[in-house]
């Protein structure tokens, strides 16, 4: 784990349900994990890891973390929990910081798919605390000492809000906004499912294909060597672990295929035009596909307030953040204030209003 | 056009026909030709240059460059000319500069397609003094304002040697090592073409689909702003100018559609794993295209020397050339000495004798 960087966390408004500094457990402290508990600790949240390797709870306790023995211990009387495991462990893993916490915390995880973790937390009882989340940060490593707080810092960050679990949204967001620096995404557990097929998933099944398909090539040493900057980053994530990309891609697998079909016929389109000749056909797709890399080079937010009675309806509120995400805004504030929740939202400034 | 680095080119051994400096025209000054253009003065040439757009002549007289009206003055009496211009300009270029130099000048190009330009010059009865040619650099801009002499240092450069045209390849090979610092890629114009399908062409494919299809999805604006570093570098050069791409896909159209079958049966492997649920087919085609990653890494070579007689056996001098290429080898010497040209070949340490 490597230092930490400056922290603008405004601590005060983390206080505990105890009264004293938030109460944090990180369950699974390996590269995404280790880095939220940097962070945390940074933050000046009391904070414990838990991992289900004993060389990482090692380890984490020589950095100075408490680090008990089970996960029960690790998270009794925390006020937040992070569920930082590999994708396959988190519904199991749910099930027992369920149990092994009071009605007040709230539960959260960072895995990369979330429809179906919402849908078991719902079928166990615990919907309306746990708020799935996907922080978007990662690298081509793995394991607790590719751990950063700069890993995760000024991330975009998903969480999925819900009416029945509108309370421990507002309680988690200030956190995540302010500990984090994060721009806070708000979206429905399928909407980002879908998201993320597109702006994650897929872009790793081309970037295997590419890969894979180059290293059977007869001329494979050839195509190495003269490898320009195109096959370099469009092949670059398939040398990330590949059990975490399986895992990834196994999570979503209706999603990804469905969205994978998007841009396979796009590539048809792309190729029929080649075989046919026209270039015309061809720039003109090629202008259409750069207007997204336009976007992506930077874009204007304008930004508003936008604030809801506590006691008022759920369904409303949760409406507009799953709106404001899909329109591909965020949010950089939420303050819960004499029965008003207030939200400042940040909303692309060709978007309609939201 | 920026300033130009440190060259470290042997100018004594790049004299001209004339005894002085050699004297080399670069025909078409937009980015790449611009970059040839300043490294080859950096390095003591008497160089001159053309473009069909007056603009463009101005200002690269303003640079101090010698840049007359027509392209028959600049190429006149000149050791070396740099076709530089679009792709679909260059078998016209290529007659005309023919016509206006004499027997013993060498003509070059930097096209990303070598097979059919090869084919054209034979026809043409100039393929015994044109080496066609291909530095493996580039960037998502166009035009003389993004021309710098950093943008070929040290890159892989094709050269095309033909036994008509070994003695012209021989007196271009010393000058692209020197003064481009290049890795020179000795290869046939069909193993260069089916070599870059893959290691660009596809790739370009890829990144149009991906960003192309993400344009025309509901959730794009969603979608960009949860863009993962897998979406950002997998469709980064969908924003490379969209008709230098349409040329280029153009050019090779018959091995960009024979690569991308490859590409697309490797897809479709990783997709029936996914649709199948099958993690270990999945994890283990991951695997297979990380080794690809692997390679990219970082390779170790090892180098030799070659030598031939001069007057011998031209058919063996580049057989052994293209082998060398094909196994993904490189030159960083050509030198020709009392009646022998020796070569400095590098091979991936891993590879089979050449």
């Amino acid at each position: 784990m490597c230092p930490v960087p400056n922290g603008d966390a405004e601590v005060g408004r983390l206080a505990g349900s105890a009264g004293g500094p938030a109460r944090a457990a990180v369950v699974g402290t390996g590269m995404i994990g280790g880095s939220v508990l940097l962070r945390l600790r940074d933050a000046g949240l009391d904070v414990a890891g838990w991992d289900p390797d004993p060389a990482t709870r090692r380890y984490a306790r020589e950095q100075g973390f408490a680090c008990p023995d089970t996960v029960e211990e690790a998270v009794a009387d925390r006020d937040f929990v992070f569920l930082c495991g590999p994708l396959p462990s988190l519904p199991g893993m749910l099930s027992r910081v369920a149990a092994a916490t009071d009605e007040d915390c709230v539960l959260t995880d960072v895995g990369s798919t979330k429809a179906a973790l919402a849908a078991f937390a719902d079928t166990r009882g615990v919907g309306h605390r746990f708020v799935p989340g996907h922080p978007m940060a990662g690298a081509d490593r793995a394991g607790v000492a590719s751990a950063s707080p700069a890993l995760l810092d000024r991330a975009a960050w998903v969480l999925c809000p819900d009416p029945a679990g509108v309370v421990a949204f507002r309680r988690l967001a200030p956190l995540i906004i302010d500990v984090f620096r994060a721009r806070l995404v708000p979206m429905s557990p399928t909407q980002h499912d879908t998201v993320v097929a597109l702006s994650s998933h897929v872009p790793h099944l081309l970037a295997g294909a590419l890969a894979g398909a180059v290293q059977e090539a007869p001329l494979r040493d050839a195509v190495l060597a003269l490898a320009a900057g195109s096959f370099r980053d469009g092949s670059r994530v398939a040398g990330t672990p590949a059990e975490r990309t399986a895992n990834m891609l196994l999570s979503n697998r209706e999603r990804v295929l469905e969205e994978l079909t998007r841009v396979t016929d796009y590539l048809d389109k792309l190729a029929g035009a080649v075989r046919a000749g026209d270039a015309e056909a061809l720039t003109s797709r090629y202008r259409a596909a750069a207007a997204a890399r336009t976007v992506l080079a930077g874009r204007n937010f304008a930004s508003r307030e936008r604030a809801f009675p506590v006691a008022g309806d759920a369904d409303a509120e949760v409406a507009y953040l799953w709106e404001l995400g899909a329109a591909g805004g965020y949010l950089s504030g939420c303050r819960v204030d004499a029965g008003t929740v207030s939200y400042i939202a940040h909303l692309p400034a060709d978007a309609g209003p939201v």
